[in-house]
Order: C-alpha cells, then structure tokens, then sequence
C-alpha cells in the first residue's frame, strides 16, 4: 500500500499517525510517498487550500480536526498558517531514502505543523527534528537540495496526477485508489484481500 | 439526529439506506431534512457538481461508489445523467409530513436515481413510488406543488446554508455538523454522548 501525503493537509496529520500501525498489525507494505497538492490543486483551478477558498468547508474542517485529534488521542493546535509550504519537508523524506526509515520523520514533521505550531518550510525546524532522530541534519538538507532529490519530487508529483490523486491523504493498492483519513482502513482491508489472493505479503521493504 | 439530504447526491444514497437502522439500532431520535445543493453549490461558485467539474474527483467517486455498493450489498447503476434534478422529490417528501414516514419513500427515491437509473424529477416516476407504498399519488404531488411546501423547502436549504452545510449527507446533532456517509456512525455516537449527558433520548417521532 503506498501512502499519498502532503505536509500542509491536515487529514493527512491524522493518516501519518495512524497508517504505519495500522499496517505494521495487519502485515500489509507500506511505502511513503510525499507529493505536493500545489500542482494538482492548480490544474483544478485552485490557487489555495479549498478549505480557505470555501469558507463553511473550511471551517467544518477545523472543527473536525478538533474532534478527530481528541477521539484518537492526538496532540492538536491549530497553525496560525495554513497552508504551510511542505516542499522542502518533502524533499527532505525523499533525500532520508537509503539512510533511515521515512516513518519516524513525517509523524515529526506533522506534529511540528499541526501539534507545535512550527514553520515546517523553515530548514532550522527540520534541522532540528532530523537531529532529534539521531541523523545529520546538514547532510541530509544538503541532500533534500540536490537535483535528483528536486527531480524526484517532481516526478512522485506527477504520478500522483497520473494515478488520479486530486487530494491527500490519499492510500493506493495497485490501480486502486482511497482518498481521505477515514479510508484507511478500507485501504488496508483491499490490501489484504489482494495478497490473500495473490498467495499472501510480498514482503516489500517498509520505505523505498 | 438530522439527516440532510440531496437527492442527486450519490454518498447521500449510500446514507439513506442505513440511517434508519443505524438510528434505530441505537435508540437516536432521526429527522429527515431534504435540501437542496443547488444553491448552496452556487454560492460556491459552482453551477454544476463538484464530481463534474472536478474530473479526477468525478472519476474516484464513481469507482469509491461501486466499491462501496458492492460492500454494502446494495445494488447500483450510474445513472446516465447526473445530478438528476431533485427538486420535485424533495418537496413530494415534506409533503408526506403528516401523511407518512418519510424513509421508505426517500429509499426509494434513491433507488429509483442510482439502482434504476430512472428519472426522479419525472412526476410519473414519483407517483409510481407514491402508489407502491400504498400513497395516494395525485394528492402528494398537488401538495408537493403546493406554496407553503415549496416555502417550506426554501427555508430547509436556507436552514443548512446557516448551519455550515456545504455538501449531502450531512448529519447534525443540536450544534455539531458531520458531513459525508463516512461519518453516519460518528454522528450516531455523537447523538448518543449527548443523550447521556442530558439523561436519555428524547423520543423525538422519526419524521417531522
């Protein structure tokens, strides 16, 4: 199962908590996959957040974070920014590819958004989050600049399009596409009826 | 709990065939509220649906649907046009109020859109319903066509605009919006918090 996020959607916060538990107890593969909703909301004619540019959707929206974070037990303040610009954070989980699971960094760097308040586009935050992981931050960000890494952005970017992927988070099972927090589930379930199918857990690596 | 519909709206079907028996099940009061999203839509910006004008949005929410028909056990056909005008429907159920439960015509009004692919703003098509459940058709629909039903109706879609509805299903419970057939059950649990709190349900009838 390859999970669609992006670091400025707020139901991704939620899906970025949950889907590495969810997928570690019922032995279904999991890959990260960042990607950014600027391009995609652009082709849709978006310029913004569709939370910002419909008022009611937005505010329902803030309301329901509320209520999700309390139910699952999750830290929740609402940034004062929204939406922050995730591209470097982006950049930065693929440049973590090779040296340390992608995990533990994305549930930082959402936290950071949505439970701390923090300039997530700021390279001191990620600095600071990757070195409380035990990594080097001024290799990796170095890294998170370089060409390939930009290259690789793009390109996830533009497979998300390809794949049909107009929000985040957004899950994927071969051709099949879930989209929003509340399909996880429904996600993992299809993934599981796939391998049982297919004879069982293919046994793909946890980041790629 | 209340239970605003649309009748074009696809989820909302999906809703209306387990709202009843999930508010049954759990001892929740259920009003049902039809609006429409016409004008809450065109407030948006918006002169068609959303799963129109957003082509990649439009093509998960029919495949979402099928999924989710065949996991329900409902049966399911796209309807050839969509959204289907559901004005005519809309005021034919407040006009059973005191005439009949709305459910079962609601059910099959949807049936009709997305298990028949009938044509749900024909009167023919809603008087057969009508007679099917045992209704006298010629005088719901001359009440359905009636100023004060049509006013009433006015009113409900003012009414969801006012309470931050901004697409069907959504369920409210006193303040608290929850939108999309995904969040039913949290709509169910939500009214039963309440009604604990407050010292049991108040045995609201089931239609109003």
């Amino acid at each position: 199962m390859d999970f669609w996020f992006e670091y400025a959607s707020t139901y991704s916060y939620l899906a970025a908590e949950r889907v590495e538990d969810a997928a570690a107890r019922t032995g279904v593969a999991l890959r990260y996959r960042p990607f950014l909703l600027g391009p995609i909301f652009k082709a849709q004619g978006w310029n913004d957040s569709p939370f910002n540019l419909y008022e009611a959707k937005g505010r329902y929206m803030w309301r329901d974070l509320e209520r999700l974070t309390a139910d699952l037990n999750l830290p929740f303040r609402r940034p004062r920014v929204f939406p922050r610009n995730g591209l470097l954070a982006a950049r930065a989980t693929l440049a973590l590819a090779g040296h340390a699971p992608m995990g533990p960094f994305v549930r930082e760097v959402y936290r950071a958004n949505f439970a701390r308040d923090e300039d997530i586009s700021d390279p001191a935050v990620l600095a600071a989050i990757l070195r409380g992981l035990g990594l080097d931050a001024r290799a990796l960000l170095e890294e998170a600049g370089s060409d390939p890494v930009k290259r690789r952005l793009r390109e996830q970017t533009e497979q998300a399009a390809a794949r049909g992927i107009f929000g985040a988070p957004s899950f994927t099972v071969g051709d099949e596409l879930f989209w929003g927090h509340d399909r996880l589930d429904a996600a993992i379930a299809w993934a599981l009826a796939r391998a049982g199918a297919s004879g069982g857990s293919c046994g793909f690596p946890n980041d790629f």
